[in-house]
């Protein structure tokens, strides 16, 4: 099918596009667009992965008209640099790169310089003015050549390098003089020679791009590209692409240079010029801060044309992209380049600022402004920052890289930081500067703090990436690993010792100083209007009291879904009165301290029912197991051993009789704790099966709920009380509770004459349950599912007692997600589904919500709204990210159906979560 | 509808038949139904239902016709009895019953001797030839009837009683003369007079009659009545009928008697007349255990005539009911009337004989006669036999009642014995004689022993019914309760005591005497024969040992299904390993540990494929949680603190060194165990998450077996292992572990050159399995439904610590049944189907079985069967009644299927399982 000559092979950037992946792979795709945008790209061709697999399927021979094609491109190219390829006067260099269409391990490394031979180097020189210069990359240009076109071992290379350079005063790269520089290509060219059986590293830079294009192809069939398609499913005829670019310079002098800059401050979303460069230098120079770089605006005064170029360029990305791009770029001889641009990652406000505001400058819809924010980023947003009014000592000051603020304790390298955070601490990784091998500490760590780099160093990238506050560039800092502390001017501070971080200010504080959460301000609130539009599912709290229910209202709760009432019983007199109420012999006794304990209920109901004023209320009654609320055995075991050995010492008789009837005392205390002390108290007698035996107590909590409830609505405030029973698994435990539930509250309404509407529900937290749910249903007014304890037992996976195995499983790729973390949709969430669909058949209108730490996921919250379910309860924090996740995955569902429907959708690239490990590493 | 006058409202019994329940109500069809069988029943009539809901419909007024048929009836009854209704000579007397379609509560009671006047009772003292009896019937009669159907508090009656009573010297019933009974009977006459405003007892037998069956009528709409069928859902049209039957007596003489009769012996089965009867007695006595009455084949020299009655009797019951008949009779002046029949309880042996003979005799087909005997009785037939070789000293000796034989501790009344069996003692019952009120404590008692009572008595007929060992009558003991012991002759034995009860013999025994299994017999194995001719489910057995697999063998397992690898771990050496592989801090020594456990665990596998040579061997890796291997972490704990006291009492220094070390080994162990420890074990580091983290014990244990089978095979046996995965909860699990398993198992077969076949399967037993089966199957030959751990996570209950609640549970119908014992059809069931459904979807031949506790369990075995399961797996002793159970299963369904098609069912009357407590009390 492949063998029409006048077959298209080759394509030059201005002949492609964005959606032109599969045949230009993603880098060919990706600079066409580029250079479609009209933005100012080294211009070049890329050949076909159709071409890759004639060539794979021919017996490895170029397709009939490609080579023609290419040196045509190449022609094209010429004429756009004013350059020659492989004129000695004026040579243009070019970069061979491979770019499928998925990028993958294995395939062949970008050859820089390409063109370059013995005539050549000397034209390059003398167009630097550096004939040194022009030796060294036509030194580094054979060996790499050599070993990634030709095979040859490296080692090779770098034993000849190594002793040339022994044979300078300071011994580095740099010592190389150019008549050293002559004698080692001579040399290398030897290896070659020997290694490849008389093959001579070829002089003819078409013969060079011959051979590269060739050995592009052929790493599509390279032992780990095969290894790596197999094990990740990705069929073995996609092929891969060749990109041909011409070389640009940033290093021919100080009207060249090279830098990387944001549309918009991606700190704070302000639409400013951002960035950072350095004249006469390489890209590599700016990220690696070896150099201090300036700040973009300082172009603006040393280069103007240039200057004017970018802020050309800006506009240009934005409408093209309708994003905030990060760019890299170079110049040379006045003229700015770019190479590469993608959408650049910001912080939690930037992210909301910059989204708010260009829908304001029309480039975007308000929906497509919902999508750009993630949840991670709302997250940081909500992130506390250090209180402005706390005493706090500066350590130092550094870059403002990543906002809010952090305490932990100091650690030097990553490993450690892993250590004291599984050990549950909070982690301050300090650093020289970062690497991607530094990222599993950068991932636990609270706070990043570097002694080097600007704003787009890693650690500043990384740090931004994941929401975690981070200060760069901190250079007052002089870290001793081997001692372990780091000093600062006076200051000296030791592994493991507090500080805190405040990223948005650059700060680095000592000790453990308060932090304050921060105004959300109003490109927040604009946001969220747009967000509250969209979604269908409502968002509630989980609050068991009414400080943290204000909280939740603050944060936009719609009423809350989970009060659990048992950490209303954790107080000095309450945990007495609830070890009076179980230790009880007989029901007399067991109600004289409910009675005791009801008014201290009430009161606790009442001040939810003022914070929740005009909305839901859900309350959950009693649901751990009684021991929980006895001291722990062991525990007393041992304090009972103690007492005896006192006994022992003890010299007088009052004293040994004081030890002897406490120890009676805890004895009996022991045995009932003996008693109600449970194998697997997670699936005992816990939740409504502690009512069902213990009617009285579900009667006390009922009265407290509606007493409240009672007494608030005499004082004016709306209240809609929801009972809710827990742990049912068999439908007549919850007709049988709620009979129990009923009969009390409108006993208790009547008696003050009043008439408030109250209504009785169960949570949905057993398989059982869900399996059931069109029986259950029949006693309930709402279900809410509690898929804290509905993985529990679906995976029969103790949350406690997982840590040991999960992660291995999770590393293992057993699993995918830490089920208690993202909803286990394949097997929890088809109980889910089963139990909606069962209590909808008996109920249509059943109203139905979540309430496990899941009600705060994104990925979950899109599959709850997928469900139908009416709302999902979160912790107060994580209430704006709920409502964001709703409102997602409403428009998510729109694109979906859209898409079904055939309609073309406006695809917005989405905003990268995690920096990947080539980043700028 | 009811009001044209013609319509037929009275059925005299030989009008109706079985099939008539609507109509005629339960008791008035069975009534029926003998008479149409030709046996000699008193003749009566029954009022209908209809008639019934056309009273209540029509202003309590019978509907028109009824009083008129039923007046006509009497007279068929008065034509049959050659009594007449009031007269003063013969009086004919009349029982009025109620009698719905279902039994409930709060219907109207039995009224006795309906007929009685003041004339009538001085006739009824002539024909007795006993003035004072006829005058207590009356006495009775009007007390009966004033509470009954006039409505008037017992209590008046009584308190009248007790007063004639105190003027007695002996102050009993029987010590009230003719006279004192003469002032009684005018006395309740003024008291009804005075409680109704006037109204007089009626003398008029008619007018007693009309209140009568107005009572049963009213008594339908009584508070009791409507409130059971309200919480029953029983409609409340369906109405009561009335049944009125005349009187017979049997204490007119020595020509009259009472006894109860089975048509065959219930204890063996044997074909011989078998029953106990009293002269000139009325029913009660023989029940009571008052007067001991005589075997019923002294019957044919003291009233030879009635003998032949009964015979002829026994013949019609079976030619007509086609089973075994338990009777109630009363002979009145020579003549037999039959008073009731029903299925005859029997002990198992008796079922099975009496199925597989009448099978022989041509009364019932072979499908018939398995669904004849059920679980419970094939169970009490593998019940053990006192061992004929035990030295065994007799207590006493009473009636075999129930056979088999237990040994246990002496309770002296019921809750003590509950209290014992809670406290996981074996419990005998040991009383005077039982009531229902006993049942509580018979229900948990491995044996009865009564001292009063024949073979028929409450205590024979409810332990037969339960399959408990039983011996009643054994007069000789004497029972002290306030001092709590029992005496017979030289022995006293107290409460507490240890004494063993031989069922089959009648021997009471001191101690714990050694026991042995039955011969099973050759009835049995013809039952048998048939059983496996029928099912379609296979039968395997739970089995951890050679010598259980061969127990197993024996009683027809056809594979075990679940060899759990753990229990081989117990013994002392090998727990000793097993600690060594659990402490051991690295992989070598905990390799070096695995290979000394190697070859123990490879002899019990080789010892198993010995035991089940050409069968099938499911062999589950390691299963528990590694802790369970070490000691428990409060003993341990406790044995520190012990040592510690130790330390400061000691007084050389090489002793208080040897403690230190000792103390310093125990709580580095006790680190370990802390270590090890999870709040929820149940749902803890377990099953197959153990090989995931330690694939070597996965590799260790596939070599045992794999060597074990290769070596079995080299010495002629025919293997068939099936290596079974437990606790896989995601499909990548089981992935992981087959393919270790399967790369282990191959090598080792390869290296001794073998090709037998084995297979790889998964324990489905988390609720999370058997949704994702469909993805599971993709990596199982084989599924193990593992239903105790799968009912423990789908109800979210511990099977350990669920016994303080599941008790109140099910005592007060919150369940059906305990879970662990039946299989929850609605919840567990559900995901057993899914489960079935999703793996058989993803390979259609997947072999399928279950190996918890249901296995065995009858219900279960049938859904089981239903589902379409390869096979059920269950404990040794089980596996008898897994094989009836399975073809019980195939029959039900046959009936079900040809109910469907519209075919008649020959439905046997289903054997009760149970004593109803109306049974004999």
């Amino acid at each position: 099918m492949f063998l029409n000559r006048d077959h298209k092979w080759v394509y030059l950037f201005q002949e492609g596009n964005a959606t032109m992946k599969a045949l230009l792979g993603g880098k060919g795709a990706n600079v066409s667009e580029m250079t479609a945008a009209g933005l100012p790209v080294p211009p070049g061709f890329t050949i076909t992965t159709e071409a890759c697999n004639a060539y794979l399927a021919y017996d490895l021979q170029f397709p009939e008209g490609m080579w023609t094609q290419s040196k045509e491109s190449l022609k094209d190219i010429e004429k756009k640099t004013k350059k020659k390829f492989g004129d000695p006067k004026n040579p243009l260099l070019v970069s061979v790169r491979s770019g499928a269409s998925i990028s993958m391990p294995g395939m062949m490394d970008t050859v820089l310089n390409l063109g370059l031979n013995d005539e050549t180097v000397e034209g390059l020189g003398k167009k630097m003015k550096d004939r040194r210069f022009a030796l060294d990359a036509y030194r580094r240009f054979i060996s790499m050549f050599g070993h990634i076109v030709m095979g040859v071992d490296t080692e090779k290379f770098d034993r000849v390098l190594a002793r040339y350079k022994s044979q300078t005063v300071g011994g580095g790269d740099t010592d190389l003089t150019p008549e050293l520089l002559e004698k080692i290509i001579v040399a290398y060219k030897r290896i070659i020679f020997a290694d490849q059986h008389g093959q001579e590293f070829p002089q003819d830079p078409y013969e060079q791009l011959r051979m590269a294009i060739s050995a592009v192809f052929d790493s599509w069939n390279g032992r780990r590209a095969i290894d790596y398609r197999r094990v990740n499913h990705i069929p073995s005829d996609l092929g891969t692409a060749v990109n041909v670019q011409a070389m640009v310079f940033g290093n021919l002098g100080w009207d060249s240079g090279t830098g990387v800059a944001f549309t918009r401050n991606p700190s704070t979303g302000e639409k400013i010029v951002f960035g950072e460069y350095l004249l006469n230098a390489q890209g590599e120079d700016v990220v690696a801060g070896i150099r201090t770089p300036k700040p973009i605006r300082n172009l603006a005064d040393e280069l103007p044309e240039v200057y004017v170029q970018l802020i050309d360029s800006f506009r240009k990305l934005e409408t093209h992209y309708l994003d905030m791009q990060d760019i890299e770029f170079t110049v040379e001889e006045n003229r700015l380049w770019l190479l590469q641009t993608r959408t650049g990652k910001r912080s939690g406000a930037a992210a909301v600022r910059i989204a708010v505001e260009m829908v304001q400058e029309g480039l975007i819809t308000q929906n497509e402004a919902v999508t750009r924010v993630n949840a991670q980023q709302l997250d940081q947003l909500l992130h506390p920052m250090v209180d402005p009014k706390a005493d706090a000592e500066v350590i130092t000051t550094g870059l403002p890289a990543s906002p809010g603020a952090s305490s932990g304790l100091v650690a030097l390298d990553p490993d450690e930081a892993v250590e004291l955070a599984e050990a549950g601490h909070p982690v301050i990784l300090v650093r020289h500067e970062t690497s991607p091998d530094d990222f599993h500490g950068m991932a636990v760590a609270e706070a990043i703090l570097t002694a080097r780099g600007g704003m787009t160093s890693h650690a500043a990238v990384v740090a931004r990436g994941m929401g975690t506050p981070c200060v760069v560039g901190a250079e007052e800092i002089n870290i001793d690993l081997r001692e372990g502390f780091f000093r600062s001017g006076m200051h000296s501070v030791r592994r493991g010792d507090w500080v805190t971080i405040d990223g948005s200010t650059g700060r680095v504080l000592v000790g453990q100083v308060e932090t304050i959460q921060p105004k959300l301000g109003e490109y927040y609130d604009t946001l969220m209007t747009w967000v509250d539009d969209i979604r269908t599912l409502k968002v509630r709290a989980n609050a068991d009291t009414g400080h943290d229910a204000s909280i939740a209202r603050d944060f936009g709760a719609e009423g809350i879904g989970l009060c659990r009432t048992e950490h209303m019983f954790f107080g000095e007199e309450r945990l007495a009165l609830m070890r009076e109420m179980i230790l009880a012999n007989d029901l007399a006794s067991r109600q004289a301290a409910l009675d005791k304990l009801l008014p201290i209920q009430k009161k606790d109901f009442y001040e939810l029912f003022e914070a929740m004023d005009g909305l839901p209320l859900t309350i959950r009654l009693l649901d751990p197991p009684l021991h929980e609320f006895l001291p722990n055995f062991d525990e007393l075991q041992a304090e009972i051993a103690n007492l005896k050995l006192k006994v022992q010492k003890a010299d007088s008789f009052p004293q040994i009789d004081q030890l002897l009837k406490d120890i009676v005392e805890k004895e009996e205390l022991l045995h009932r704790v003996e008693q109600l002390r449970e194998s697997n108290p997670m699936l005992g007698h816990r939740g409504c099966r502690l009512g069902m035996v213990y009617p009285e107590v579900t009667v006390m909590q009922t009265k407290a709920i509606m007493e409240a409830a009672a007494e608030a609505v005499i004082a004016g405030i709306w209240v809609y009380p929801e009972i809710m029973i827990p742990l049912v698994s068999v439908d007549l435990e919850l007709a049988s509770q709620r009979k129990l539930v009923e009969e009390t509250a409108i006993q208790v309404r009547g008696s003050y004459g009043l008439k408030f509407k109250f209504t009785v529900g169960t949570m949905i937290e057993l398989p059982r349950a869900a399996l059931t749910a069109d029986k259950i249903a029949e006693h309930a007014d709402f279900f809410s599912f509690g898929t804290n304890d509905l993985t529990q037992t679906t995976f029969g996976l103790s949350r406690d007692d997982s840590g040991r195995f999960l992660s291995h499983y999770i590393t293992n790729k057993v699993m995918q997600n830490d089920p208690f973390q993202v909803l286990d949709q394949d097997g929890v969430g088809q109980l889910v589904k089963i139990g909606v669909e069962r209590g909808r058949q008996t109920k249509s209108d059943l109203k139905i919500g979540i309430c496990g730490e899941h009600g705060g996921e994104p990925k979950s919250i899109a599959f709850c709204h997928g469900l139908g379910l009416d709302y999902v309860s979160c912790s107060p924090y994580r209430v704006p990210i709920a409502r964001l996740s709703a409102a997602q995955a409403v428009l998510a569902e729109r694109d979906l159906k859209a898409k079904a429907a055939g309609k073309p959708i406006p695809a917005p690239e989405p905003v990268a979560k995690k920096p990947k490990k080539s980043a700028k590493a």
